[in-house]
């Protein structure tokens, strides 16, 4: 058995070992402008002024980073090798106004915005606080054209995050997807909310969903037929371009304690993974991994969930590449 | 969808958040004798002296409340909200011996009877370690006019907590159900003790349990017929008062690792709350959260699933509640 | 030996352990508009939108609250007792509005302004990060009828908190002073900074300070005459009312790890108490313990100590009371 | 119900608590050369030379040892009582050369070789990292009279450890059953590696393991079938003697989070146990468990899961022996 | 230079590293009977249920033991070699009875009195709590005789001790000297506290120190003159035999924190040793160290100086053997 | 006060915050071939097979640069500012091979003299452990043309890592600096270790120190006249070139928890940058830091000193450059 040039290249095992040398995504290259324009482009929003609960996840970008030395290419289940299959290079860290919401979330999707080929790189962002998904969403989805219909959205999450505002706040970590909706960038009949569970402030929370067409998948449906079913969401929409977004709060805090805003009873790191392969066939704009509090978190469990969860979507990408 | 006025009224989030102001359990109001009596008090009993293995428990009850700041009223899957349904108050911490278990069982259960209105309030204790339920059993009872039969016991544990005596203490975190089923306050007959597993001292310790027809649900029938078992157990018996009590300890470590003898191999949190929504139905006379121990707890991860634990046995109650 | 009725009382230690119980600072009673009011209202600030680097500090009033159960009243350098000799209650927390610093410390100043009686009353805020000083000196400076001249000011910090602004932010927590010395509340020339250390950005961040006649004692200085100086600073100045600002970060991180800006070589836990016992014979309008960020904290060292230093401030305003 | 005398006699608890005394695995009794030869000799070889990624797994022993004071005899799905029917003994620790991995394997083999009688006696390591199953195998097998069919192997791990060589090194912690299988200490025709899973750097690295007939249990397949394949592979094989090699990286981090090379979806604790139970009339000749490396622990949760697991290996030996 | 035939042989690094084999006090010899006595017996009491706060040093004499694979013999300021001068042995632990404060006191006393040689064995307890320091000063004063007089008391701690009774218990930690003195084992007059400091619960708590002619060398008192003054109350007492009571809490936090009741601004590891060394020419007839509490320790820091202040005391004997 | 353009450009800081962006040291920026050679090029040798007791410094480099984000370049006591007068960069981590120790020295040596140009730029290593110093060592004593007297040496440590061979191995922590004088790298008549303390294995632990001229100030002389002499040290030779090798473990566990060796009773980080600072005047031939081990290390305490010894370091050069 051969493997092929890889399209990533990554440090020579035998001198560099996993934890030596610069820190970037999965021991990917660094992003060079000068380069060929790579298929996916990994950056950090390091911005947690979102949240309404534990801050500290500005600092998960690099958390995710360190974890994911561990990281290898070639999927089991999938049978493909991401860096056969991909260009990938770590683009490191978008501008961010640590005080200000609104402003970093437009800094952040103007500079996402230009890295490497607007045709055919695609953005994965670390946050950061789940606020930082409208960003990269706006950025995926000015990239690919202002698709009219929007994207279709693959949520992992136990919390919504259709609040209309916190304290006044619209651009919050609990109102990413009715920006999103209300600006056309995601259009919620396309949208699969997974893991999602209470208890709630009050049954009104679910309003929003139901009024605009949103599909939940309960935590508890996740035992039965849940993952099926997230199958053929995603099967009946095969032309549909979609963005995935990742909040490690949909798995229990034994498996994610290092989150903001726990959520007691989640699924397993295992059938989070599972899930994921599930998507198989899944066309993908753009996606995030969100909210990994490195304060919070206890050796490196979260961090190391997150990198695996990003090795996931790209595996997810490599399937659709030719061999 | 309006929000009727809620019986248990919380803080105004738009000016304080969950990390602020004084620390009750839920964020409900402080027991006053001069309001209206409750439909439940809940309250600590921060001893730790019945311990066999490691101590600590005494530090519980206020990480209990701390993370509790976290619960919200609106219960997802049995769409029903607490604070519509009942009236909740956090009436402190009982006063403790801490050198000494039976006095401070018999203080504990002195003071907790005379908590609100003995005819309609309830009582939630949390613990301190699992002896403390004796007292609030005791307390229970008497309040409940000290029922001939003695109530129902729902029991989740890794332990069966029949032991005569340790080190000559018949008052011990072992021992609590054999004395309250001496003391004629728990029928054995129509107690169910879920969760059990090994290994023990020796063969044994089964025995008071199956001398006095204790039902038992071995850890490992708990992924099998399990649930359904439990669910016809208190479904036989309708008009019986149940008292419930949960140790932390028949959670697994990974998410319960703040608990005082840990048990390999237990149930998962998301496996708690779904016996727990099993039990729709009861009729709860009172219950009690033992043997967190937060000096061993990592991010609050057993404190948060004990906030949650009373979260779902208020719910219960709460079903019962007509609109 | 007797001691006299005390002007605080704390709960009987006989059945209430320091484990047990409502957690108010120092077991203080909780602040009641109705009773006669306390010489010192203490209040939390839960507010950490004004960092820097690391955040958490919003998590700081409940970790030293927690920490204070061990506080005890007589002052053994002292020898006096603080609760013989103030009434002293804990108010609970100011409202806050975590996503905008100017708005809560508008509404923090507003709410602390209208504790108690104004004229008797003194504010002891526990932050927070450092930007609530300026909230708790602005509610302090306008109960005491807004003296023209400001208060003077002791800061103990590691950093001078007089930069103009940190990414376009005017109110964060590296500029409480620079605001408080334009609105006229403290006078520069009447402040002190105590245990500033390197390194900074650049040599001009010490302009502000010696252009406006702050006085500045090295961290380096408070091995020799730094205490001195200090102590004659304040007696220097025998009827103005001062200001008392504590940053724990003037403490080394090895004494303080849970805080935001950590500063490395600073003075130990003894130094600090000591250097507050050197002030003795001050008049203080007011006083905050800032920076506690409980998610660094290990074994609640760093509540602990802000605990402790609390004490040593109403001990010093003890010393003034006459037998 | 009346308990034999133990073959293996454990303190007095009445007067010895579980966390006093010397720390023996289990509180069994030193193995002492002049004693009746134990049926199982347990050791510790601290070593961690092997590793390629995080290291310490070197006190991995002690923290067993530790951890192990909660370990209990009678197995309560087994109905079998450890101490009835076998003799164990603590032996202490293999001697090691820290820097030096095959002088350390073959230190070890030597030292166990002289363990008790090899023609009764079976030896049960605990690691030290991966690499020192080699010399417990070669030990085990020596004293088997070198069978020269080679011993039945069943591997527990994310990882199948058939790696030739890193870093130039033939003997490190992914290599140990590639030295077995060349030295005929294990019939990789009768080796079945469960719980294997991805990513992996290469697809050629299943290479080795198809070439030689190992099978293998993805972790995949131990939500479905796996357990029954698990018990048939062995049930297939009656007469032949197996070696048991347990890592605990097999289990997911958020149950073994002491380990150095965590690997995200692992089984549960709970299905670790189900699968050893899964063994049952397994003809056991000799036992490691390995990769705990307590720096990286929490609340010990991995050093009591590699005790439990201990227990378990224990009592499917207990199974065999006649009453 | 050549050393001596060792009168305690450690085991042989070059094959057992400090991370292996059975662990021992400093790799010290387990103590057996059919030996030479030796001059000093080591030995745990895991006892905590004497604590008023955070329970848990029942785990201390593991952890100190484990932290003492560190400890090395020759001893660079006074130039003796330990395990040249004196023959030391680990005897383990201490009987004790969890639930009984005097019941433990008694059967430790009573099982320590019996360890080797009373006339030229010593006993060096580590707690445990410092409530167990009765048993050990007892055990101590019966082997020598009963001295009419009593022993004199060197005492480290934050605090006296001398607390008649906690909440009605007369043998708690906080009350072992104030026993010990009623019962003639201590000498109040020829006792000196060490590192004393507030806050106290009332001026009161000095009372009966100041009745009994006790001394206090107050914390502060330790960096100027208090030094001197230890070396001299010792040096005027040439004849004296004084029993060693070494508290951890008498260090700062930041340098113990693994400690029940925490004191704020004590004097530095460098401090404790120092003073230690300073009673060059002391008699010894006892020791304990007491109040580690390993739930709470991190990264062993207080498990280490625990040991090294156990080295510092054997060497203060190791001073009196002749060449 | 206007600043000079610096010669090493940091972030902007306004879109740029600490946390964010690519981890270099003190977020210098990395080497480039291609540019002018730094004066300093920082490097890290990811390197822990040289230990003898706790391992894991491998991931030292990563936890210092991360740390090294609060670094600031002016220092406040020398008023100096690095980046104003130091070209500095980070050129990553030289090639490992974690098994073997010389191969790693010779192949750390090889590719650190390759950096920048030898006549100009030098080498500033952040271990592992205290091995590499010799690897460091030796490619700045090439690069400056092997001087024939070898180089001084500056060299903190509480141990003298002269210890000619542990385990049969001649190249582990134990012995760089025995290697070093062999090899003619280090002259011993100008070789200081400052803060060398007990507990020795044997009195012959010195011997190889007072045989070649060593001078040593112990931790006990660093409270007195310790500073002082370090400085006449130096200042007897102002035209010899040091080196500087900081070990981490000189410094109290309390300071530096995360290290492999801690010895109680060290110094405080204060005293350490005095010491430092005492070394005004030095010329510098290269330097490093040593043993910081980050998974024994809490909230960043070691990993932030260790960065700000690096900045005295520089610090000490930079007073070196004229206006």
């Amino acid at each position: 058995m051969t493997m092929k040039a890889p399209r990533t290249r990554l440090p020579d095992a035998r001198s560099t070992p996993r934890f030596a040398g610069v820190c970037t995504f999965g021991r990917f290259p660094l992003f060079d402008p000068a380069d060929q324009p790579p298929d996916w482009a990994i950056y950090g929003i390091p911005f947690d002024g979102g949240v309404t609960f534990r801050p500290g996840a500005r600092f998960g970008p690099r958390a995710v980073r360190e974890a994911s030395q561990f990281a290898r290419p070639f999927h089991l289940v999938h049978k493909v090798n991401l860096i056969e299959k991909l260009s990938i290079a770590d683009a490191g860290d978008a501008p961010v106004s640590p005080y200000h919401i609104k402003e970093t979330l437009d800094a952040a999707a103007a500079w996402a915005g230009k890295l490497g080929d607007p045709d055919t790189t695609r953005l994965l962002a670390i946050g950061g606080d789940h606020s930082i998904a409208y960003a990269n969403i706006r950025a995926s989805w000015e990239r690919r054209g202002r698709p009219a219909g929007g994207f279709g959205l693959v949520h992992f999450d136990s919390h919504l995050d259709t609040v209309d505002s916190v304290w006044g706040e619209k651009w919050g970590h609990a109102s990413p997807f009715i920006r999103a909706i209300e600006d056309g960038l995601i259009n919620p009949r396309h949208m699969i909310s997974v893991g999602v569970k209470g208890p709630l402030n009050a049954a009104s929370d679910l309003e929003f969903a139901s009024k605009n067409g949103m599909t939940i998948l309960m935590r508890e449906d996740l035992e039965g037929t849940g993952p099926a079913l997230l199958r053929e969401f995603v099967a009946a929409r095969p032309d549909r371009e979609f963005y995935l977004s990742f909040d490690v709060d949909v798995v229990d805090p034994a498996f994610a304690p290092g989150t903001g805003t726990p959520s007691i009873g989640g699924i397993s790191s295992a059938q989070a993974l599972s899930l994921l392969q599930n998507l198989r066939g899944i066309r993908l704009a753009g996606a995030d991994i969100v909210e990994v509090l490195p304060a919070f978190d206890v050796s490196q469990l979260t961090a190391l969930l997150a990198s695996q969860i990003m090795v996931e979507i790209l595996a997810l990408d490599a399937l659709r590449v030719p061999d």
